[in-house]
């Protein structure tokens, strides 16, 4: 069914506060769910309302959490988000890290008790519209084996870098390191299609090519031994470092109910300007150079990371979202 | 033939004193071509070494170069290495960065008018041994095709990022966002041997599988656009962030003496205990997590990255290295 975003934004925003979260709160939350549903996400959108529901109803949310900001020095602190909903965990950490950036040029700030905080790429968002460039790093339930292993342990664990581009389309790469995500792994079984070579292991742990034995299975990460390397580093940077749950510790938000999440986050923000004062015509050069290239047959651009969803998101602003019955059903019983 | 390290060492640094750098600028040069020799990496080594002094004479690299520090903040430099042959321009980057760290907390330091600097896990080790976490970017001359165009642009850019493990062998992470790289190509086209898919393009931007093929066509990033992004993510960090070159105008060593390379690189690095204080024992706790996990059939051990370079390194550093009689010739006539 087709429905207007102000009008689900609307309706995230009464349940939420329904589950006892503040305004605040669940203005924030339902942004960036409502957002993700903008630009195509819809794994990371609506779907998941009754999962955070479930986990607000159990109290492995917090929905009054004392959120503490240890200042360490002007360009670093370190968030107990005390198990709060894990898009204000993020929001508070991008928006700490920005203050932190815009006062000494670089800020770097990680979050622990923290839980999902949908796409990397919103946050991300918010610094390069203050004209700063910005790593974010989440870890994330496990999902993806370790090269050699065939186990899962790392989560699908995002790497996010943005950049401004001098125009209002940011450049935001924010990339899994799985090859396929579950979704479409689930799709190709329903539908008896294989998937690529080297993304999955069957449950004896052999490589395998068909969907149904892939789920019994694990996923791999791209390219073997380098996505395993790139999942293992950001599980470090956001679970390590920060206090957070890792080494396969984060809790699956859907079907563990032993305790809360604490996924970690950790955003490391810096001024465009920080070397030079002409970055804007310098990433307008290198984006120039870029997509003036030959193209292969059927590509008529090149897009940059993040010049996709953006075109997305335009043209659902203008119009009402589709969203299975299922989900609307769900957010009428919430 | 067998040679000692010292041996090979002691040459490397004459000739290079020879064409008139400094004892310290030979020194550092020398060994980090000889680290490379003794992890395998003789792609970064020896081979190497006459394009080096090609480009010593023809005054393409500066062997007196008056290298500049900017200090823009404790935590923020600048570098202008003026030319220098590029291992002294990132050494002298990695120890700005720590000596910034040591200050702050975290230290980042951009260094332009620089060269190809060898592997990036060498000056990711200088930190690492001082009990800090680092990020080096470097980029490099058109290797890769962005995703979407038939001709090459993105160098092979690696991404490099080290932690301590509260061991003597350091977690490094150093990978070029390319499925397989050129001399293996050039095998397998000697051989006759396919090469994987989705590695490559033919000169019309067509997939291919034929080494032959590849060769006169184009590489690819490993998986599609989120190695394309990752690549072009490392050009913007490196070169244009910098003041390096960027957007596909490295120059290739081996060939174009039209002008320096002005190769650009970035480091950021920052204390481990920057949030906590346990950081060792969590980061012990991490990767025996992963070690324990089930291995697939024919894996005795999964190994974190950089530990099987290390173990390679300390094997060859008990014997002599073999070294083809080729480059041996060379060093000679240099």
């Amino acid at each position: 069914m087709k429905v207007s975003a102000a009008i689900l934004k609307k309706k995230t925003i009464d349940i939420f506060k329904k589950y006892k979260l503040t305004s605040k709160q669940a203005k924030i939350s339902a942004d960036i769910i409502i957002k993700a549903e903008l630009v195509g996400a819809s794994s990371h959108g609506l779907s998941r309302l009754k999962m955070y529901i479930n986990r607000i109803k159990r109290k492995l949310i917090n929905n009054s959490p004392k959120i503490k900001i240890k200042k360490i020095s002007k360009s670093i602190s370190l968030i107990d988000a005390d198990n709060a909903i894990g898009f204000v965990g993020g929001d508070i950490g991008i928006k700490q890290a920005i203050k932190n950036a815009k006062s000494t040029g670089i800020g770097i700030v990680a979050v622990k008790n923290s839980g999902h905080y949908g796409l990397s790429s919103f946050y991300a968002e918010q610094a390069v519209k203050k004209n700063m460039l910005v790593f974010c790093f989440t870890n994330a339930p496990p999902a993806l084996a370790p090269h050699g292993s065939k186990k899962s342990l790392f989560g699908t664990n995002p790497i996010c870098f943005g950049t401004p581009t001098g125009t209002k389309v940011p450049f935001i790469l924010d990339t899994s390191v799985s090859l396929v995500n579950r979704g479409k792994i689930r799709l190709a079984a329903k539908l008896g299609k294989k998937i690529p070579k080297g993304s999955a292991l069957n449950k004896y742990g052999k490589p395998t090519t068909s969907a149904i034995e892939a789920l019994e299975g694990v996923q791999l990460p791209i390219a073997g031994f380098r996505g395993s390397g790139l999942a293992w580093m950001v599980d470090i940077l956001s679970g390590v470092l920060t206090g957070g749950n890792h080494g396969g510790k984060v809790r699956d938000p859907f079907d563990d109910f032993t305790g809360p999440q604490n996924v970690g986050h950790l955003f490391i923000v810096f001024k465009s300007n920080l070397f030079l004062n002409n970055y804007t015509s310098r990433i307008k050069q290198n984006i120039r150079n870029v997509k003036k290239l030959p193209k292969v047959n059927g590509i008529k651009e090149i897009l940059y990371p993040g010049q996709s969803k953006f075109r997305i998101y335009k043209k659902n602003m203008k119009k009402k979202i589709n969203i299975p019955k299922k989900i609307l059903r769900d957010l009428n019983d919430l």
